[in-house]
């Protein structure tokens, strides 16, 4: 039988297992965590408006029909590709192809001190810590004297993609919507949250027009946006960058972080045994089939692929992306088994969606450009959609409706540190 | 003005600071999370049915509403009542009245090495810890071999009281239903679920008859009852019991505590600095007015306290006992104010509740006896109303219904180890 190792329950992980229907397969999905996370709602975790049950779902659960899908839960440490052999935790798993999707991790540029005062956004844990360290500033900011207040009601999100955009947009609403009247020695109006972005303009992957709507959609909520800000360094309740020649330094006790992302560790692993080039961010250069040049039973996809576009140009890190390439991959494996072959991986782009908060997102379809309450929709659809397809989670529809309604946000639960 | 400070965001605390209605009052209530706990509903997330946000509301919401109670999340360490005042981690709060319902903590009989083995159920940190090993041991029993599996699959919940006994019946609906199917090299219905109770029959509170009903109930789910089970010691991988005379050693993966519980470390504090005498549980026992003898400003109450019922013994740490005695504290400052004496505290026993499993509880009403599908139905419904008293958690009412249907468990994620 041949034997097909899926690393990575993330969306491509998960769409390879899922379209690797034929039972004549014998499919193992192997993933640290025991859950599919729904990364796009991370930041609604980070703002206490879902809980980290909302937005993740058992693997075994997802999985559980297709009786030839195997689940494990474990760590991949290494790769033998001449023996055809993963490297786990605890012993080894024998491969006939190998698909790897392992995802991207938060990166820092580098800078080691970084990490512990600016927190990043990419698994559960994170999330819980971001929503401890922003609740925790409004409690201390109550019982604080006057000029120590100032820093603790003061949130810089660092990073003006869809994540620093989500971030912002939702701190604007805990702060001026959910949170008032909650607090007696302050006025959470007076609340300041910064982005800052290093380009010419927030959402650099949309058409600029787009851009300037999602910046006037910020401003509109309370948030306050400086392009152009270059960080230079964050410190223990400080932040330093420059913009336009001079350097400003912010006192904020509550920096998030929303910029670099890297290629997962594994990446850099397969480029070293199989010797294939890696890009900048730390992902592997793959073939037209998604396979890795001299090992065609080597398979990579999503954010740890450098996968050459249409346009020349490598594919964006976004969740469509991934899904296809699962999808392809699982379809290069079935028809290979017959002697087939589907040709060369092509992305179709159906769109580009970042949302802001209440009512407000941009979406760019290709033919057409949307922005403020039609975007949401679309954004709020898509969402729900893939929710319901693969956990039936109609009960985030609901929570959803409900926090809209009250527009209460009902996971602000300040839970212990991560150490 | 008078100042009224509460410390402990319980039942008890929550109750007084809400009936602590008079505006010419100056309330603060102090608690050293920032949510009140739906205690009797831990047991569903240290199983995955619920989420920590779905039994847990904020604080500050709840008293939003008061605009002259305060809030604030800090650590009490100590209480100069000659002074009067409260002393905080940071800086202390000065009161004329003081009403203290800390409530209790998990209590291992003083075995030093039995919590890291057999973790307790008191906070949302503790029901986490509690589903991570739980559905860890699934996870590894996946990919064990067969001798280490039955070690793996085999669940003891030390305590035949009600925690033990909710745990139990979440254990069994969890191994032989939600899991069902899930997994590749083992029928979960090979799980063994094995309950020890120290005395001679579980939920030693109810009536005989009920306690004989909540046993065939567990049977009927699956687990297995041990009562007149003492137990000797709880080490990794084993828990060694006495019973009719015979020691019986248990190879079990998974062990849960639900059994003893003892007064907030503040009980302590309280005696030592008032000379108020305490119990064997470490409860300080109250006036009738539930003030500590010599100091009529203080007021003590919930699990805490240790206050004499009208048939002599003391009140038992039930939720319904720390909610009259919140409201109690709350007329008793009133009547105060006005010079008036509301009498002392009288506790009216509406009934005892447990819950075993889906469609399975027991109720003791008093005038009637329930158990079996009426008893859920009331197990239900009084949990639902305080859930939506509270914080209008109706969400959490369609979870239940949707959980109760499709029989998902919908919160089954395995994060981070508590360190």
């Amino acid at each position: 039988m041949h034997r097909v190792v899926v690393v990575g329950g993330g969306f491509g992980g998960l769409y390879a297992a899922r379209h690797l229907s034929n039972a004549s397969l014998q499919v193992t999905l192997v993933d640290r965590r025991n859950f599919h996370l729904f990364q796009p709602l991370l930041y609604q975790v980070a703002t206490g408006g879902l809980s980290p049950g909302d937005i993740a779902s058992p693997l075994r659960s997802i999985l559980k029909k297709q009786r030839h899908v195997e689940v494990l839960q474990a760590e991949v440490v290494d790769l033998d590709p001449a023996a055809k052999k993963l490297v786990l935790g605890e012993g080894a798993l024998p491969y006939d192809t190998l698909i790897v999707a392992a995802g991207s991790r938060v990166h820092h540029f580098g800078n080691e001190d970084w990490p512990q005062h600016a927190p990043g956004l990419k698994c559960i844990e994170d999330a819980l810590e971001m929503r401890r360290r922003v609740l925790s500033a409004f409690e201390r900011a109550e019982r604080a004297k006057e000029q120590e207040r100032r820093a603790l009601l003061r949130f810089v999100v660092i990073g003006g993609g869809p994540t620093g955009v989500e971030l912002a947009g939702a701190l604007a609403e805990l702060s001026y919507n959910t949170l008032r009247n909650e607090f007696r020695h302050f006025d959470t109006r007076d609340v300041e949250i910064l982005l800052l972005e290093g380009g010419a303009r927030l959402l650099p992957t949309f058409p600029a027009a787009l851009s300037a709507r999602a910046q006037k959609s910020l401003l509109s909520l309370g948030a306050r946006v400086q392009v152009g800000a270059r960080v230079k360094s964050v410190a223990e309740d400080q932040v330093v960058y420059e913009c336009a020649g001079e350097t400003v330094e912010v006192a904020a006790a509550t920096v998030l972080w929303g910029a670099g992302m890297r290629a997962s560790k594994l990446a850099g692993i397969i480029a070293e045994r199989t010797g294939a080039e890696v890009d900048r961010g730390g992902r592997v250069k793959v073939e037209p089939d998604l396979s890795v040049k001299g090992y065609p039973e080597i398979l990579l996809l999503g954010d740890m692929a450098h996968c050459v576009g249409a346009d020349g140009e490598p594919l964006p890190g976004v969740a469509p992306v991934a899904m296809q390439q699962g999808r392809y991959a699982a379809r290069l494996v079935s028809a290979r088994s017959k002697g087939g072959d589907p040709g060369p991986f092509r992305y179709v782009n159906k769109g580009n969606l970042a949302v802001i908060g209440r009512h407000a997102a941009v979406a760019d379809l290709g033919f057409l450009r949307l922005s403020g309450y039609p975007a949401w929709l679309i954004w709020l659809f898509v969402h729900i959609a893939y929710l319901i397809e693969f956990d039936n989670k109609v009960m985030v529809l609901f929570q959803w409706a409900w926090n809209y309604f009250t527009r209460k946000r009902g996971a602000r639960l300040i839970t212990e540190e991560k150490k």
